[in-house]
């Protein structure tokens, strides 16, 4: 079996994503030609997950490069490009610091080979980021036969392979320390029951969902030994946002005395922002809550609230795993050695 | 519009559910016409909510009598109605409360038409129940332009009419003090965007659904006001059974410092246990966590954890209204004053 990724190429440079709205159900491959299809694929969360977004937005720059050749002013071109990949998504930082890389790489004067091996060593080195992470987030948690609990997807599907959280649980399962990951849900788009519920599957691991509504009572009942999720956005004092959800798993975990770990490359945290307070939070359609799968959930008209993030602080959290070691609290300083 | 209620009697003596599982997108009504199809009914949750289940069962039980009248032994035969009845749910006090009722009044010798205007006593005296805690939970709660958060459905579908967490929604609405009821969707069986969403919206009282995931989030942020919900049994310290998902609630707020309010009629209030480590939790079928609606949402084969209560310990409620008074902290003295 292949190891999973959220996108291919073939050649020629054609470059897919696999449709994750439409997982587990249907493995569909997308092809995306241009600029403005990968701004709307990550727009409609075809692709989705900090790291995958920066990648994805990465290769977008790279094709953005391909099509300016015909355009009359290049730099107005590329200009326009980097704005519509970097308004596709607002919380995810990655993004941003992946079109930086590109735009520093293409303002020296680059050609689009040079653009594309770009994007995909960005790719690459978040895979080998992910690994290394994930060795430090095992070593650092103790114990054997560990009830691990996650929240949303942050797996190979949301990384350029092997995942953050999932790549701590990936390397605890290889170490034969695993027992159980408890998967929540994640509504309001099931990125838990749908995507890392599937992927830890296919790839052996054991795993089992509950609904977002269970963490809590499961952490209280002693099944659960630490949970452990991603980032879309560290700010300089550690605090994180994540999708939403995540918060409310902190909170719950603090006050029943279980760690609570992030699983982060570097070019997540936003060194920009002193604090979480800073962090936009999407707000998205309330169909996305009112709906599942098409299909009302509700009685018709009801309206809906649909923040896509949370910001959990500092203080909730027990440790960050990054491919150049684990941050222990206090976050301030310990994030300021990796500036 | 009529007043909503879970169940209609006919002339004759015809009982009907309102299929509750069918809510909001069909008004089925369901004829119940034995006790043993009551017991179905209660079992596969076409009746849900805890005073609900208690009136339903005593209805039940009139209905058994009604059938004995046919058998040789009908000690015996009432014996087993009760027994029956009692198996279908564990964790609801109220049921085992109306059951006690009704087989007390049995045991006194009596007929038919008795008992089952003793059953509509319970519901009757429910409802009133209600509106009189909807009172008292008004009254203590201060403030204007009021945003509440509440979870499952606490309403008039769970009780005799009007509702027990609903019905301070109701009477703060009433009064003019009300902004706007926001609806966990409670997952798995989401009664919370189904039934408690279509039934204020149904009153024309304002409520917008948001995900299991939110309401962390949405109190942090100054959303939320306070949170209130109703109560499925209520041990002896205050300790309290109800969805699954509540306690996360509850945790939030305090974490939060927002107010977190439980609603419930004395008969919720089981005088025989201590504190809430006595409370058997349901653990209901894996299906209705990885499916919705009949659909699967997760990868064929993934299994599910599926405990339909938890318990909040009395520390994070701040106040208990029942249909006798408001409770207030330290709740083994204040509950004892009502045995």
């Amino acid at each position: 079996m292949n190891s999973l990724k959220p996108f291919r190429i073939d050649n020629d440079f054609k470059f897919f994503l696999l449709d994750q709205r439409l997982l587990p159900y249907k493995e569909v491959w997308v092809l995306i030609d241009n600029y403005q299809e990968m701004a709307a694929a990550i727009k409609d969360m075809i692709v989705r997950g900090a790291p995958a977004i920066g990648i994805a937005a990465a290769f977008g720059y790279a094709m953005g490069f391909r099509d300016s050749e015909n355009s009359p002013d290049g730099n107005i071109y590329m200009k326009d490009v980097k704005k519509t990949l970097a308004a596709t998504r607002p919380t995810a930082v990655n993004l941003f610091w992946a079109l930086e890389r590109m735009s520093t790489l293409y303002s020296t004067g680059t050609d689009f080979k040079t653009l594309w091996n770009e994007a995909f060593s960005i790719a690459l080195e978040d895979e080998v980021a992910c690994k290394t992470m994930g060795k430090f987030g095992a070593d650092h948690i103790t114990g054997t036969k560990l009830r691990v609990l996650t929240h949303c997807n942050a797996g190979a599907l949301a990384t350029g392979g092997w995942g953050t959280a999932l790549g701590v649980i990936r390397e605890l399962h290889a170490q034969g320390r695993l027992d159980v990951v408890y998967s929540d849900e994640t509504r309001p788009r099931q990125q838990g029951s749908r995507l890392t519920a599937w992927e830890l599957k296919r790839d052996g691991i054991n795993v089992e969902m509950t609904t977002d509504t269970m963490a809590g009572h499961m952490m209280k009942s002693g099944l659960i030994d630490c949970a452990i999720t991603g980032a879309d956005r560290i700010a300089s004092n550690g605090d994180t946002a994540n999708k939403i959800g995540t918060y409310q798993v902190a909170v719950c975990a603090h006050y029943n005395k279980i760690p609570f770990y992030i699983a982060a490359p570097v070019s997540t945290i936003d060194f920009s922002i002193p604090d979480g307070s800073f962090i936009k939070i999407e707000e998205r359609d309330e169909s996305e809550v009112t709906h599942i799968n098409g299909e009302i959930q509700t009685a018709e008209g009801v309206k809906a609230r649909n923040f896509g993030f949370d910001v959990t602080e500092n203080n909730l959290i027990s440790a960050i795993f990054t491919e150049k070691g684990t941050l222990l609290p206090p976050f301030n300083t310990a994030i300021l050695t990796l500036r």
